[in-house]
């Protein structure tokens, strides 16, 4: 048994950073040492919430706010962070736990900062393999966060149970140059700000989304009155209850309906699938075959060979005769 | 030898359309002879076009008319058409020939009408393959067509010497919404309909489109006054001529400063890496490896296998013992 999966599992917060760690490294002994632990691990289940959102909309102050009074009601919480970027924009180049500094020191919170640098099909394996580290350690709700930009919102929307997109108040009618794509994702809609001055544009905004939300395609995983939109506000706490409130109505319909379990099910198997592309093609990252993929290309470059010919040669090598022909 | 090599080499256009449905072919067998076919190709080379543009700007008359333009000055042309999904728009439900009516006569030119369905990455393949087998048999230009949509021309670019932009005429100063990553990619922006009543409209098109071309970042392959917006009528045949005349200096030009080989072999190297991650992921098309991963997707779904562990065993399955790890 590794040494790091009873601590783990007691909740010991320095087991969960060096398990995650772990998970994060790319060395072939971390990484057979990683899958074991993970196969390990005991069946416990968080909720897993996805949180998207451009810069600017106050995610950092609304996960604060919100983790702070989940842990008020005795659950324990862990906020993880997707972005495939290094560069990260606005106060988060302070890091994470700057952003979230009450948070951060709150023993009922875990906040996982970024790694400096990852592409997205790491990232979707570090954030898959550690929402199942928390999950393991005793977490209540997994809280994954990403901007609002790109294909992360899709990667984290395929890890989740729930996913919410923090929007600002805008003026208007206009609405935000949301993609369709992330809207349609979204199972809840808040609308961040909604205090002072902006009180009234909020819940205007949140009414010009409502009626966007109505336009959209129904999922048979939500009950009639979802997808919604709601305002927030975490400075004064408004709302957050309330939003609480409707992500538990909704995942508890979910489960009532069986969508909860066929949703992770899937999940599950789109990650096997995932696993498995990701690790046929990972042959071709060993420093020999690195080498003979050089060599074969400059032949093929240089005309000598085929790029098929090349191919398959490089194939025969890998021991997969037959796989270009099947 | 292939039976279909020399009838092919010596130009009979009943062996090049036999080659092609060899190339389209996904059975094993076939896919085996067609690899060798393609190895065993004389290297000929044909000018090799892109051509992109939305529906309604008259490709099929522009390629009629360019093409049999082509012919009467004695090179022989060859039109393939790229379009990953089956439902073509317009007047090509009456099939490829019948669009181009007159060029499909004309025993210097050859069309191959698009396959009904295929998948982008087979589109690719069978593109580049076909073009190949083209030049064997001895065409001079090879015109390789697409819709002004999606990844399509991302992946004709891929594959050709000359990327090409039909627009047609639009009122004001607006850019018909053209993305301008297509626009990245073209050398030659032709504006279609540049007679009767659109002639004044067609010119101011080139001069808007010629101003946000200058915008565009300069790619080292350019000589100084490319890319370039010109006026063409595919109706009345005005400003064809000039078209090839710019098409030619360009070629020269590549030629010359070695960009016209260096990017062939660049497409060459690209292709090879493609076909070898295709190749690798084909073993999970084999009956029996699907079964398999059934099997361990179903036991993932019920919780009694991690994705990790159920891709771990398949990767063992397969001959991969410390792929996953590596």
């Amino acid at each position: 048994m590794d040494d790091l999966l009873q601590p783990l599992i007691d909740g010991q917060r320095r087991a969960l950073s060096r398990a995650i760690t772990l998970v994060e490294s790319t060395r072939p002994d971390h990484r057979i040492r990683a899958t074991a632990l993970i196969a390990a691990l005991p069946d416990r289940q968080a909720l897993r919430i996805g949180l998207s959102g451009t810069p600017g909309v106050g995610k950092s102050t609304f996960i604060e706010a919100f983790g702070t009074m989940l842990t008020e009601q005795g659950l324990r919480v862990a906020v993880l962070a997707v972005d495939p970027s290094s560069a990260r924009s606005g106060g988060s180049i302070l890091g994470d736990k700057t952003r979230m500094e009450m948070l951060s020191r709150n023993p009922m919170a875990f906040i996982r900062p970024t790694p400096s640098s990852a592409q997205l099909g790491g990232v979707a394996r570090r954030t898959r393999e550690t929402i199942r580290l928390c999950e393991a350690a005793g977490y209540d709700v997994v809280l994954i966060e990403t901007v609002g930009v790109g294909q992360s919102e899709t990667l984290v929307a395929e890890m989740c149970d729930l996913f919410t997109l923090l929007l600002a108040p805008a003026g208007g009618d206009e609405l935000q140059g949301v993609k369709r794509g992330i809207m349609e994702m979204a199972d809840l809609i808040l609308v961040n700000k909604a205090d002072g001055d902006l009180l009234a544009t909020a819940r205007r905004t949140v009414a010009d989304y409502a009626g966007a939300l109505r336009l959209l395609r129904k999922r048979p995983q939500d009950p009639g009155d979802f997808p919604k939109a709601l305002p927030v506000s975490a400075v004064t706490g408004d709302g957050l209850d309330k939003a609480w409130a409707e992500m538990q109505a909704l995942i508890a319909w979910r489960r009532d309906s069986g969508h909860f379990d066929s949703t992770r099910a899937a999940q599950a198997r789109h990650w096997f699938h995932a696993e498995l592309r990701a690790g046929l093609l990972a042959q071709l990252d060993q420093p020999h075959v690195r080498a003979e993929m050089a060599r074969l290309g400059d032949a093929v470059a240089a005309g000598q060979m085929t790029p098929g010919g090349a191919a398959s040669q490089m194939l025969d090598r890998l021991g997969r005769t037959s796989a270009l022909a099947e």
